[in-house]
């Protein structure tokens, strides 16, 4: 196979699940794909951006599907670069924060492949935004901390205890399945009041927003079925949500009729 | 003057600078503005895709011009939609990250306004990005926090001494002039040698990158004569930067010829 358009990759934020929340560029870059690696979080709807002829590849790593190792994926995405000239790598959110983009351009630079990077929005900010949650307001957050609740070791991130004595809004995403573990934790610090946000399959359909305190977010969250993806917001700022006011009296209803 | 359209605000994060990273439902919105009120870290450029009626009102706070209090800015942008409609906020990055667009939405919502949030690309995570280095690599660090150098009492956030002594890249935003402060702080945690990274005037024209560590960046800042806004990175990430190996063998050579 001849082509003539050199080898180049394009790293492109999808941003949290709706297609308007792609960046500008980030759709230009797609609108000019030779071929396009996706992910498990990337809407699909995006994925018609593309021109027709470039063909659409599934490397996601969500449970249940075929999983992709990422040694996989950073050598498909050279070799689709070298056979088809420019690659779009379409991730979830952002590449750059728990993306592993930064694995994958490394890999690329160093075959000398020319790799450029379109951020994307982070649903660690702006889940919580189009919740009408803001991660920092003047008088009860002065900042915020992104942590991951899925670390290499598999064991809780000592990082997640000392941001439990800090004063940032805590944002912890792939961290669903340790939030018992997460909420003992903040408890451990006094923090059982802190009021708690958890978003799920975020700006997608069927998204799904939980609110609660330390101490009662995790029994509400275990009553659940739904296993979509999901982040966790701890901090004062959770209570500014719209429908705090009317949640707190329902659960107070709740504990006075229990 | 009457009119019939419904007054109400649309909230959107412009991005770092780039017109390229505001996202496409960013776009669409300003297109559709009646009126624009910005910000003074807003490109410009942006400001062209609003229709050619619409008014555009500079309500920034950046020093050496004039500024404007965050009520008076309440007060327009409720006067703006029942005078003209649809108005758009356009805020420099992200509005809910030190953005003060709750307060906007906080005010406005319960003046009867519907008011919707369009989330932008924040410094905070973009700037690295476009620079090559991810907030979060594994093995390197698994979390980043985000903190401002401006607090509302001028004095730095205890926050920060908790940062130096996690292992979270800490994302400092205006806080160049408290970099000496700063670092300081990190010194006494015995974090002298962490790579820092500074942008200044990210992803806009006259963007300037400096890489050094706790130890010798304030000194680095303070020969310059640019005081555009910037951000601080703390952590080992910076040292991902590609220019990082050259920069570390300039500064070695430095201090063998002093």
């Amino acid at each position: 196979m001849i082509h003539h358009t050199r080898p180049r990759i394009t790293v492109v934020g999808a941003g949290p699940g709706d297609p308007g929340l792609i960046t500008v560029s980030g759709l230009q870059a797609l609108r000019s794909a030779a071929i396009v690696y996706y992910d498990a979080l990337v809407n699909e709807a995006l994925l018609a951006e593309a021109p027709a002829r470039a063909p659409r590849i599934y490397v996601g790593k969500r449970a249940g599907r075929h999983s992709f190792a990422q040694e996989d994926i950073n050598r498909q995405l050279v070799q689709g670069a070298y056979l088809y000239g420019h690659v779009v790598r379409l991730k979830g959110g952002d590449p750059f924060v728990f993306g592993r983009g930064h694995e994958e351009l490394d890999f690329a630079t160093r075959r000398g492949i020319e790799v450029r990077i379109i951020p994307g929005l982070s649903s660690a900010t702006a889940l919580p935004a189009l919740q009408g949650v803001p991660v920092t307001r003047r008088g009860l957050s002065e900042s915020f901390w992104v942590l991951t609740g899925t670390t290499r070791t598999g064991a809780l991130s000592a990082d997640i205890a000392l941001a439990a004595r800090s004063t940032a809004t805590v944002v912890i995403l792939m961290g669903l399945r340790k939030l018992r573990e997460i909420t003992e934790l903040f408890r451990q610090y006094g923090r059982g009041d802190t009021p708690v946000m958890i978003v799920q399959n975020g700006s997608f359909p069927g998204e799904r927003c939980l609110l609660g305190t330390v101490h009662t977010i995790a029994d509400m969250q275990e009553s659940s079925t739904d296993r979509g993806p999901g982040i966790i917001v701890i901090g004062e700022v959770a209570s500014l949500h719209p429908a705090w006011q009317q949640v707190v009296q329902l659960q107070q209803a709740g504990s006075m009729s229990a």
